[in-house]
C-alpha cells in the first residue's frame, strides 16, 4: 500500500486518480481543485482555508459486513478475554451480536452503549495497546485480511491529492476518535490531532504518582448527522470546502460544506457486489427524503464504485 | 509586530529568543529544543510527535486587569447594544462586575454563567463578527492599547523559535475557543484548528434554506485544571512534550506533559508591576499545595518575568 507521498510522487511524477476511470466524477473532482487553488481562479481559496473532511467507514475503507469498530468490540468479547468486567453474558452483548447478524447499519447507538460496557475504567493508553493488538492479528470474515488493507485506493489517491494541493485534510466519523488515531497515520497518512470522531468523557486519575486518563462509562459526543458538523465548528472552527461520505449520517456535514462558494461534495456510492457490496446509503427504516434524494437535490458528486473505480482496494493488484 | 516566521528569518537568520535575558532559563529552552531535534541526541522525538501546549492568558498575553474576554462581554453588556435578550439589569451582571472590581483570578465558572447570558442563540457568524469588531476598537485600560497588542514579544519568540524545530503549537486556554480563533492566526501564526478552549453547545439551524449553528446556554466544556489534559487526549491524541501557563488552572497540562521522557514545562510568573502585572498564580482562595511549590516538586521552568525578559510586550520599542 503507498501511504508515503514522497514515494508516490517519486514513482508518477505527481499524484493523480490512477484508480478511477476517466468520467464526469473524476473532471469534477479535478476541476474542482484546479479552480481553488490557481490564483487566477474567481474561486481561489486560500491555503489555510482549504479544509476537506472525510467520513471513515464505508467511505476510505469497507463497513460492511459490520462496522470495523463493532468487529473490534466483538472479538474483543471472548469468554477467555481478560475484560475490565465479565459483559459475556450480559443482555447487551446478545442485542449486539443480534444486530451484527441482521446487519442493520445505524448502529451508533449501540456502539455508545457497547463502549460504555467494555471502557468503563479502561486507560487510553490500554486502548490504544488493544486496538494495534486487534488491527495485527484479525481478518476480514468475507477478504480474510486486515482491515487496514480493506481502505480504497481510489479514495487514498484523493487525500494524495488534496494534500498536494496543500489541503488540510480531517476525518469525521461516527466511530470513536481513539480507535481510528492509532493506525491513521500509516494508513492514510492523516495526522492524530485531525481525526474527529465519537469519545466517551475521560477522568484523570492518579496511580503510583503519574496521571492517566480513565474511560467513564458516559459518551462525550456522538459524531453523526447534526453532530458531526457541530463538532466540524469546534475541532476545526471553519467550514470545509469539499467534503466526502457515504450514508445518511454524512448529510448534514454535506450539505454545509456546500454552502461554501465553490465546493465539492460527494457521495460514495456501494454498487459493487463482485468487488466490494452493494447497499443502499440508509437504514432500512428512516425518515424525510433518502440520501441519494439529497445528492440530486444538492447537486453531490455520486461516486459509483462498479463504474467509477478500477480497482478498490489497496491492496489489489489487479486493475 | 513580527507574525511571521519567514520575515522574522530573513531578519535575523534564524528565529531566536532575542528578547529573553540570558539566564538558566533560556539555556533550558534552547538545551530542550536540541535535545528532542538533533538526531544523535538519545531524546531524539520525530517530527509528529513534536507537540507544544500554551495557555494563553497570562502565557501568552496579559490577563490583568482583567481577562480579554471579561472585558469584551464586559464591552457587550451596554444599555444600547442590540443584544439577544436584556442582561444589563440583571443579577448576573452585577455579579459580574462586582467581581471585575475585586480582581479576582478564578473566573471560569462565572465566564461560563456570562456566555449562557450572552450567547444564547446567537450564530457563531455573528460571535465571531463581534469578536473581530471589539478588538478593533476595545483598548486596555491601563495601557490603552488594543489587546492584540498586549502579546509577550518573548513568548511570541518561543512559538517561532518552537515551530523552527519543527513543532506543532495548540493553544489550551479556559477562554472559549471561539473566542481566539479570529485572531490566533495574525497574532501567533498558530491555525485555527490548533485552539482548544471552552465552549458552549451548539445547535444546527436551517434559516433560510442554510444551516447555521447556534449557541445553547449550556456548557460542553471548561477547559480548566483536569479537563485541559482531558481536552488535550481528546483533540490532539498524543501527550505533549513542553507545555507553558502561568496559573493554578495550568498544574495538571504541567504535570503531564513533564511525564515524557524528556519534557520542558514552564510557569510564567507575573513578577513585573512596572513593565506589566506582578500577582501570584493561585487565586486568593485555594485547596492543597501553591502552584510555585508544584513547580519546585516536579522541576518546572519558572519564568521570572522581571529578571529573564528585556522586552515584555511585542509592540515596546525600548528592550
Amino acid at each position: 500500500m503507498i501511504t508515503d507521498d514522497r514515494e508516490m510522487q517519486n514513482k508518477n511524477n505527481s499524484p493523480a486518480l490512477h484508480s478511477w476511470h476517466h468520467s464526469p466524477i473524476r473532471q469534477a473532482i479535478e476541476s474542482f481543485l484546479t479552480d481553488v487553488t490557481d490564483k487566477q481562479s474567481e474561486y481561489f481559496v486560500p491555503e489555510h482555508e482549504r479544509i476537506a473532511v472525510f467520513d471513515n467507514d464505508g467511505t476510505l475503507w469497507t463497513e460492511k459486513p459490520l462496522l470495523a469498530q463493532l468487529a473490534f468490540f466483538k472479538d474483543r468479547i471472548r469468554p477467555d478475554d481478560d475484560l475490565p468486567r465479565d459483559v459475556t453474558q450480559s443482555g447487551l452483548f446478545a442485542k449486539a451480536v443480534e444486530l451484527f447478524e441482521d446487519k442493520v447499519i445505524d448502529l451508533f447507538d449501540d456502539v455508545a452503549d457497547l463502549m460504555k460496557e467494555l471502557l468503563d475504567g479502561v486507560t487510553t493508553e490500554e486502548f490504544e495497546s488493544a486496538v494495534l493488538q486487534w488491527l495485527a492479528e484479525a481478518r476480514h470474515p468475507r477478504f480474510q485480511l486486515p482491515w487496514t488493507q480493506l481502505v480504497y485506493q481510489p479514495m487514498l489517491e484523493v487525500l494524495q491529492l488534496f494534500r498536494a494541493h496543500r489541503f488540510q485534510c480531517f476525518i469525521v466519523t461516527g466511530s470513536s476518535t481513539d480507535f481510528v488515531r492509532p493506525w491513521s497515520v500509516p494508513i492514510y497518512n492523516i495526522p492524530q490531532p485531525n481525526i474527529i470522531g465519537s469519545s466517551l468523557r475521560t477522568r484523570l486519575v492518579e496511580k503510583k504518582d503519574r496521571l492517566h486518563l480513565e474511560y467513564l462509562p458516559v459518551p462525550f459526543v456522538i459524531t453523526n448527522g447534526d453532530e458531526k458538523v457541530e463538532s466540524i465548528a469546534r475541532r476545526i472552527g471553519k467550514q470545509p470546502i469539499a467534503a466526502f461520505g457515504n450514508s445518511r449520517g454524512d448529510i448534514e456535514m454535506l450539505r454545509w460544506t456546500g454552502q461554501a462558494r465553490r465546493s465539492l461534495c460527494a457521495l460514495v456510492h456501494h454498487t459493487d457486489a463482485e468487488r466490494e457490496y452493494a447497499y443502499s446509503p440508509d437504514p432500512p427504516m428512516h425518515f424525510g427524503a433518502g440520501t441519494l434524494e439529497q445528492a440530486d437535490t444538492y447537486d453531490w458528486q455520486v461516486v459509483d464504485m462498479k463504474r467509477h473505480w478500477r480497482k478498490v482496494f489497496a491492496h489489489d493488484t489487479e486493475e
